[in-house]
């Protein structure tokens, strides 16, 4: 039986919980736990775990990679909070990181979260989680770019590279992870894409911007609804017990947080 | 015959010149080339190259994980001076990169070097690369914060910290990419912390502090050179043409700047 999407939750927590940071780090340590263990719904290790165990792998496997995609997306929580980005003091209803330990310790904070990620990466035999991971993270940037600077030529260019990449190196990670070769990986990747769009319109909808504000509420719910539709189609291409990564899907259509 | 330490150093320029990014990184490209561009000596990767190749392998070999070297070197200088940590303004004569870009994207630039030198890490067939790098920007990070929270043990921790970790990487790096296998490897590294070593009494000795605040002008000096004495007695210990490194301790032992 494959895990729950709640019991790779539980385990992706239990780890990060107890994660090894380089001792070098010194006191800096404390603020990467902070910004790490204040909260989240670790959707992408979920993800990640899920799709190695549907791709024959196993979650244990997956969870270095898992906890790197978590890392990634922390680092950028963290970085976007600064003064100079979003100036947001609260993150998760907690005093974000640069507000609790300063702005200068913030940002070391998402360097290091940034770097442990990478040394995460590069417990694997092979270069393409590392590799992956890496393009995926400046997609990121490259969108936060677009969005501080307000140079985006669209909202859903800005938002599929400010969320799509790293959901769909989350799909990408669980692969690598499961060891599934580079020519077996087309349909899940498509999923991948899908999952990513889904996840970003059902933000636009709960935050009424992007694709809320381009095509109205109705508009959005039913892209919303055929990205859900279509990443269950890219599932039923696959040869595997896919249920897990199905019930992931029906949680995101329909989250309201 | 192996380059000399000019030729290496005009080998990496080139690659850095034309060093291409990942697209995603969309406007967000132009800082990070400004950053990389502005100037340097270029020393880690030069050591790196030169360690390659007096270990058999190429420097052409090296250049990806040399390249990777100076752009965490970089990345930690770009975040250095935000005005939140040194509040640098200039940076080799021209204004840093915030200055001249702003804060926001200063803070992104310096994301996007790391980025990007993971992903040229992660071009090796060995994961052994990224992950040396990961440890030793780890070790950086933990220095600045010890710097910026001034709560280091003493000079010589925080400066072994700050400048030896890359250092000593820059020669474990030219060994990975010329495939030294790891038991053959201990006389090399202990050279390579004897480098970082002189290095950063060396920059003790020009900034007047540090060694020279602790030991006095002279007690630095003869410091300085019984570190590279060391580190020509290690060169000793490797059945190798070291002539190129020999001449970059003689080098760095009696720089100016």
């Amino acid at each position: 039986m494959p895990h729950s999407p709640d019991e790779l939750r539980a385990l992706v927590e239990e780890r990060l919980e107890r994660l090894e940071l380089w001792p070098a780090l010194h006191g800096q340590e404390e603020s990467v736990r902070y910004s790490l263990l204040v909260g989240g719904k670790r959707v992408r290790p979920v993800i990640c775990l899920a799709t190695a165990e549907a791709a024959g792998g196993s979650a244990e496997a997956a969870l270095a990679a898992g906890c790197a995609l978590e890392l990634v997306h922390t680092f950028s929580l963290v970085h976007d909070d600064l003064p100079a980005l979003d100036d947001d003091a609260e993150r998760r209803g907690q005093p974000s990181t640069w507000k609790r330990y300063g702005e200068a310790v913030g940002v070391l904070a998402g360097d290091a979260l940034l770097a442990e990620a990478f040394r995460l990466a590069a417990s694997y035999e092979s270069t393409a989680v590392a590799r992956e991971l890496a393009e995926a993270t400046l997609g990121m940037i490259g969108g936060q770019y677009l969005d501080i600077t307000d140079s985006a030529p669209d909202e859903v260019t800005l938002h599929s590279l400010k969320t799509g990449c790293l959901f769909a190196a989350s799909v990408g990670l669980g692969l690598s992870a499961a060891g599934v070769p580079s020519d077996r990986q087309g349909p899940w990747r498509s999923f991948g894409d899908e999952l990513g769009l889904l996840f970003q319109i059902v933000d636009d909808i709960l935050d009424g911007d992007g694709y809320v504000r381009i095509h109205g509420a109705d508009g959005a719910r039913r892209f919303a609804d055929e990205a859900a539709e279509r990443a269950r189609a890219r599932l039923n291409e696959v040869v595997a017990d896919t249920s897990v990564l199905r019930e992931i899907v029906d949680g995101l259509a329909v989250r309201t947080a």
